[in-house]
């Protein structure tokens, strides 16, 4: 019986210990997962910062210590932790935006909110565009930009992409530096902003690139608030010349209660959920881990302790 | 020059001249598409029976002619009909149900609605699972339920389909007869119909199966309103035994402004625009169809008069 010492928090807890048990199960690992396994008997420790636990020198068995979380910037310089560390690496996290950055996709595509705003019985048919001729451009061709956009493409959407340096991916057509961004916003009837957070990527939106859009264009922002000069935003949602934003990322979070875009009727507020790691696949992760260790191999998302990753 | 007369009314010349011209212009046609090409010049017909057109013996150049709508029920009797006629099979209108469908089964899943409804500064921060997770059931297995129980699947939903003779589908859980409907009901968050409009698909949805639905289960209904006892249905929602419908189809179209469903505060309406002939697909049927029968291959979709369709 491998004994798996969950040190990551009473809430976590409540809502790990359902998908960890599924995830061992499912890989017919024989674990016996607990809160409180003592310190000398723990084969394993699935670790989150919330946990008390700070001295890992008693864990004298411990193979692995399993974070639940991407970052370890808070465990890695820990002095007492000389066990193998592992960072969390969800797939579920870019699959819950994916599935995100499509929903809202569809949302504006069809029309979702205009139906839901005419349940006055008014029968007035008007039917949207096929994908292929709605014109959708993410701007970030990273891991999530590149996942998002190709699911799009595949559900027929005219899929451009933008990124600083030239890349090319099947199905999508790429643009890059400074004169490619104009050329991808001209066109976009909905951009979706997955860039990173950083000094060069800051008001990527902001009024002179607004005024690139086509009138009427609507904008998702799953990737950081810092992607948009928010008064410009609001001036050309005022103005009509973008229709809509769904924002899910704000330069200061929780969003607080008295910004404008909370109360804007051509804003959709989300409390950043679009990337979020996922219990049921963070899950499979550790029970990976766990069974290759068991079996011999090589652990995987290892921390270099020196590098800090 | 091939002359090509538009015989399909007014209404429908103003929506298909653009995407007709641009579907000539894309194959190299020359083509002069005009309402008002004499008789005896007309080399096609591109028709629907809005027409004032009832006399084709005059068009003795014609060499096809080719409707705008899927049923040819209205023409295929007019004995002053020899040339070959075409029905018009549109990839659009499947590719716009499953986008329909896909976009539906996204806005439930993600919880497109509450997130719209609480633009109220309050961030609570609640992740959907992932799709993997979201079991979604498809009434009917013909070529639109495949078409969407694939594309869903495609997007990692758990997809169940059933149908009343058995069917194998990579991806999908197939269940069949009246014992499978049960089991597909019984699992089912989300239920899509897309069953025929048959004597034994009539009331598929009634007060016995709606209980076998998970409570809080949500429907979609973009197949015919005959599928559900529209009284039951209402008394679901009105007990939370059903959360949500989302409706295209009725049994009395418009839906009179009147109908309990408009007003229903579970309920969203739309005005059956699931699934419609696509002008620009249509376009391309069209244009492709003419190109073939200019080279001298078969026309494609071509009606056999005898039988009718």
């Amino acid at each position: 019986m491998i004994k798996v010492l969950f040190a990551a928090g009473d809430e976590n807890w409540q809502t790990y210990e359902a998908p960890l048990t599924k995830a061992f199960e499912d890989r017919s690992l024989s674990i016996d997962l607990s809160t409180a396994h003592p310190a000398e008997d723990s084969d394993y420790i699935i670790y989150a910062p919330v946990s008390d636990l700070k001295d890992f020198s008693p864990f004298t068995k411990c193979k692995a210590v399993l974070s639940l979380w991407a970052g370890v910037e808070k465990i890695v310089g820990n002095l007492s932790l000389t066990q193998p560390l592992c960072r969390m690496v969800d797939p579920g996290l870019t699959q819950g935006m994916v599935e995100w950055v499509t929903g809202h996709c569809m949302r504006y595509h069809l029309g979702i909110d205009e139906a839901l705003a005419s349940q006055n019985g008014q029968w007035t048919p008007k039917t949207p565009p096929l994908a292929q001729d709605r014109k959708i451009t993410i701007l970030g061709l990273g891991e999530l930009g590149t996942a998002c956009a190709t699911t799009l493409a595949g559900l027929g959407f005219a899929m451009t992409g933008w990124s600083r340096r030239k890349k090319s991916i099947a199905g999508i057509t790429c643009q890059f530096g400074e004169e490619g961004l104009t050329a991808a916003l001209e066109s976009a009837e909905i951009v979706v902003l997955l860039l990173p957070n950083t000094p060069s990527t800051e008001n990527t939106l902001n009024a002179e690139t607004l005024a690139h859009l086509p009138k009427g264009a609507r904008i998702i922002n799953p990737g950081r608030g810092t992607l948009i000069d928010d008064a410009a935003l609001i001036a050309a949602l005022d103005h009509d010349q973008i229709a809509h934003a769904t924002l899910d990322v704000f330069r200061i979070e929780p969003l607080p209660a008295n910004d404008p875009y909370w109360s804007h009727p051509k804003v959709t507020v989300t409390p950043h959920i679009a990337a979020e790691t996922r219990p049921s696949s963070a899950s499979e992760v550790i029970a990976e881990n766990i069974a290759r260790c068991e079996s011999g191999q090589s652990l995987l998302h290892q921390v270099d302790k020196a590098a800090g990753y």
